[in-house]
């Protein structure tokens, strides 16, 4: 059984969490989900959903660590100690998934330097001021480089989640997945119909 | 101000309920999203997302409800209380929105018979038999009948709200929050991927 680590703050985003808990949470013969905060305690998101999260210290921090993004990571971003914390837990996790501005903190962290990556439509200007050295990319529904998938706005972290499955479990794994959630999956990562030219 | 109730049990599907909170989340001008579970306290979803909920009784009833889901519902269907407070909550709401075996719960109070409903496709069986006063449209995204919306599985939620949104606030409103959500939305209620024949 593998650990997925979904860490919660205060105004996250609410889908870019349970997006990806949706389609691991089918898996739950290989995968336990956790939600962490970093104290602990409850963690309400942008659209009122109060969650109970249980701390970092908690974390089996070898398994995967989900970060989605959020008006509370513009603040988190600035948080030294919340920003070596999640360095500490993504370097020994065995994948790092971020959605939306979640690819954001991980920059911070300085761990993306030289990778590619990408983030939310609208905050790539925010982005490189924080991650100057990350190859971010604009036109992307997600992006793998190394253990680290980084996705799009909100809902990209859906087409993302399912495609880290594909990865490790095989297309017929998301395909009973996707049949069961009656979602239209995006499968190519360089599909992005919501790109900027 | 309009309150969005938004209705928990343990074993509810956690998608079913947090990609209607996402898109009606992103309308905080005009709706007040809350959480609610029949006694108030902590509902567990399945997977695994502990969520606070205030009780039935600190219900706004006259806002819109939304149902959800999952595995929780296949005993609640049963509970003749939880139905029974459902239905009076239903009829008080200004619209009822039901997602997955959501629509089950709902065709149990009686309130969709003689109507056009539709649920989760692996679940038209024991949704007949709960609620065989219903018309079950087998084929469809989601149905509007009257103030009820009903959708298929999980994902097909997020359909309906934005359809939800798109008949009472227009679909410019529509185009703002699947642009900052990076969602492509499948706007007609009849495109049925899903749909076995």
């Amino acid at each position: 059984m593998i650990s997925f680590n979904i860490i919660l703050f205060d105004g996250f985003e609410t889908l870019d969490v349970f997006g990806t808990a949706e389609v691991i949470g089918n898996l739950p013969s290989l995968y336990e989900l956790g939600y962490y905060s970093l104290n602990g305690g409850i963690a309400e998101s942008s659209q009122k959903a109060k969650v109970h999260a249980m701390p970092f210290s908690d974390i089996d921090a070898s398994g995967v660590l989900l970060i989605p993004g959020g008006m509370g990571a513009r603040s988190l971003v600035n948080d030294e100690n919340f920003i070596e914390q999640l360095k500490i837990l993504s370097e020994k996790a065995s994948y790092v998934l971020t959605v939306c501005t979640g690819s954001v903190l991980v920059a911070k962290t300085g761990l993306l330097n030289g990778l590619k990556a990408t983030t939310y439509k609208m905050g790539f200007e925010w982005a490189s001021s924080n991650g100057p050295q990350v190859n971010w990319i604009k036109k992307a529904r997600w992006v793998k480089d190394g253990k680290y998938y980084t996705s799009s706005g909100v809902s990209a972290g859906i087409d993302m989640s399912l495609g880290f499955v594909g990865d490790l479990h095989g297309i017929e794994t998301v395909q009973t997945i996707t049949k069961d959630i009656e979602y239209v999956w995006n499968p190519n990562p360089e599909n992005d119909p919501f790109a900027v030219e």
